[in-house]
């Protein structure tokens, strides 16, 4: 069966959480997934948790701080070495989930073109099951997929306190 | 620090998911999570990954298939139960984070009412955070949280077949 292409987008909660949580549910039913992270260089909770289990591969390729409105060479080039790695991840016949976490954000921020991204999905093994997440997806890629979730954020109120809690923001 | 609400609701994907992957973060930052599910009571794919994960505990308080708009004595027997569990987990100092999965839909079918989950949830050790799922989620609860998302549906084209793919959908 033909692999879909889904997005997650937005400015709401749950974008990068939900795809995880597709990861963890994919891997339990014995299928083999990569998860791509682009603009992120950082070590988040949750890669403890996913190097516990077999079938998720996570690879990153971003600094460790993503500057916005500020790109640097460093930023491209990294992304570059992403979309050559995930040419090949979406070309092989062992992954049946690929998710491309922040991919829109690439694209926005001129990491590399919607063309381009939507070149690498096209061209890819059908049978892969495809995730897109980050805000502002670009209208070519809301086209092109199968499956658009918006998260929208209808309430945020820091009553408590303003900083995030380690594990759950980050 | 105090804990807060957050609520994954909407008619889009990604609620329960992103539940599961904030599970997986925490656990990964070494936090205590416990995941209780209402309405639910089948072998979800996940199961098995989040299995190996020691620090997060998940219980069904369902039947094996929940009918919509034909609540039977079963179905609010489950949910009670899963009702009085959770009270206990919420007033314990051992987990971090407590998520209760279609609490929102349990809600709304009248498996217990509105003021008895913000009862459970205002009652509880404040330190612990709390994320409630489902759809037609309650304004009362919405009122209540501190952080509500939607996953709005914004596209959804079953270009490539009707059935669910094991490990995605289910």
């Amino acid at each position: 069966m033909d692999g879909m292409v889904h997005v997650y987008t937005g400015n709401g909660k749950g974008k990068t959480t939900s795809a995880i949580g597709l990861a963890v549910r994919a891997a339990g039913a014995g299928l083999n997934v990569y998860i791509g992270q682009f603009v992120k260089g950082r070590k988040y909770s949750e890669l403890n948790s996913l190097d516990k289990l077999d079938n998720i591969e996570i690879e990153q390729f971003g600094k460790k701080k993503f500057i916005k409105n500020n790109t640097e060479k460093i930023d491209i080039k990294k992304a570059k070495e992403g979309y050559r790695k995930i040419e090949k991840v979406l070309n092989s016949n062992y992954y049946d989930l690929v998710i491309l976490d922040e991919a829109n954000i690439a694209v926005y921020f001129n990491l590399f073109s919607v063309e381009e991204l939507l070149d690498l999905i096209e061209k890819r093994n059908q049978e892969i099951e495809v995730v897109l997440t980050g805000r502002m997806a670009n209208n070519k890629i809301i086209e092109y997929a199968d499956l658009v979730t918006e998260m929208k954020e209808i309430k945020h109120y820091y009553k408590k306190g303003i900083t995030a809690r380690k594990g759950v923001e980050n």
